[in-house]
């Protein structure tokens, strides 16, 4: 069987970098081959994969430093035929890359704003006078990088390698222990090939709106995860668009979906949320 | 008394908006004259009335589209000596500017990634072809438009004219109902004319850590919340960028910080919490 996955491109983006270790777990473990599909967003890396265009999708779900990726949790609340099928972690260390010989030749530095504000320290030491341009991914700067030893490109040092850039200093992220989360994405039936939904994951990740305007209508579906015991590892809130103080919440719980305790607290929560889905229960993959 | 007042500049965003609202409604209630400062980025217009080169600062904390501003939270969080005075909720209408005479003479549009996110569906059905370069303000890149009718920028229509540059769709945010939080803050005590944090505001908000590793962490702060039948208006999660998994909780209690209720949740919630911190108590002024 051969596999579509998706990911933020162009080639040498952390996404790639947690597509690709994905794929070599995958083909290690199972009879299939791979081709890895780069996309200019990851709201369009997760909407191919739910329009059959890939069958997986590799999204950042959050980062050690700078949070949620909002993109990815508002576009899956959207898309309900995905499931997360399992959750990657990735180290990132970050380089600045550029042809100058010397920092102070750096006149302005392209990056994804996550980048930069995982390096914000650093830049505010080193380079407190360079513009910081913001760009859509950490590599999409870096094909005008070879001619202008002015610019520079914050990324990482096998993105340096791909495209034949040197490196000018590495790491310059702020903090040591930075990680970003991913999630691997399915469609839920998408053939008889497919698996079911996991119920045995060691998380379960849900999404629930709760009624607008109802005083307390957030604590109750908290209190039964507390009365409950269950392990939250994360809440998450996500406004639903509609109007200032009406949120979607995100949560992950440290516990198999198919256990007693998930499936009554599903069946609790169910009256007091508004819209209620179940993400995925999924493993993780430490990379 | 004069007042000086920090915000995200250049002159024409919203947060000056809401700057120059929170102004006029000082100067109608209270003796004092103020000026506005700009300066480029939230996080600096934080700092600087922490460092007290100016006595108030206005920065934005959420959209009702796009969420939470991260970098007004985590500022908030490392600046102790800061306190929330009062909420600003402001309507936010996007308007495309250029001086082209029609949208498919248009290549490239700039504006803040969060204004790109509230007009998405738009621009997606309008300009699919358009790059979107994102800025660090809305109103950064119109002093570039003039003279290049290739070029647009989103930012609001008060900016257009500030600029004197032509408006050629209005409104283009795909929410009608598309408002922004501010929050003005205020040194806690940095002198006699200062007030004392306000113990009667309307809203209270607290940020907290849990112990790291420790299961079940976060479950018992939120029962307490529960068990005590405080409405929770909003739970926000930051990373506290020691390891993933590790939060920062921002929670707004709809309830005065000097009522029984709050004054025992905090009471409660000491214990289970590593670092707690009020960041104010505040009324709000739709603007």
């Amino acid at each position: 069987m051969s596999l579509a996955i998706a990911h933020l491109g162009p080639p040498g983006t952390y996404t790639e970098e947690a597509a690709l270790a994905y794929a070599k777990w995958l083909t290690a473990t199972q009879d299939v081959t791979v081709t890895l599909c780069p996309y200019s967003s990851n709201a369009q890396t997760l909407r191919s994969t739910a329009a059959g265009e890939t069958q997986i999708a590799v999204a950042p779900v959050e980062n050690s430093v700078e949070g949620s990726v909002a993109v990815t949790l508002d576009t899956l609340w959207q898309l309900d035929q995905l499931q997360i099928q399992q959750a990657l972690v990735l180290p990132i260390v970050h380089a600045l890359i550029s042809t100058a010989s010397n920092l102070t030749q750096l006149k302005a530095i392209y990056s994804h704003p996550q980048a930069f504000g995982q390096c914000q320290r650093w830049l505010e030491q080193f380079l407190p006078q360079v513009q910081l341009i913001p760009s859509n991914s950490n590599t999409e700067a870096l094909v005008h990088l070879k001619d202008n030893p002015t610019l520079g490109a914050i990324a990482s040092q096998q993105a340096a390698q791909l495209y034949q850039l040197p490196v000018l200093a590495c790491p310059i992220n702020d903090y040591a222990d930075n990680c970003t989360r991913f999630w691997v994405v399915r469609l839920r039936n998408d053939s008889a090939d497919q698996p079911e939904l996991l119920t045995n994951g060691t998380y379960t990740s849900l999404a629930f709106s709760v009624p607008a305007n109802v005083p307390g209508a957030l604590v109750k579906p908290l209190q039964i995860f507390a009365d409950r015991q269950i392990n939250l590892s994360r809440i998450e809130s996500r406004p639903s668009k509609r109007s200032l103080g009406d949120y979607i919440f995100f949560v992950d719980l440290e516990s198999p979906l198919g256990s007693t305790a998930v499936q009554s607290v599903l069946a609790e929560i169910g009256p007091h949320t508004e819209i209620l889905k179940v993400l995925g229960s999924y493993p993780i993959l430490a990379i």
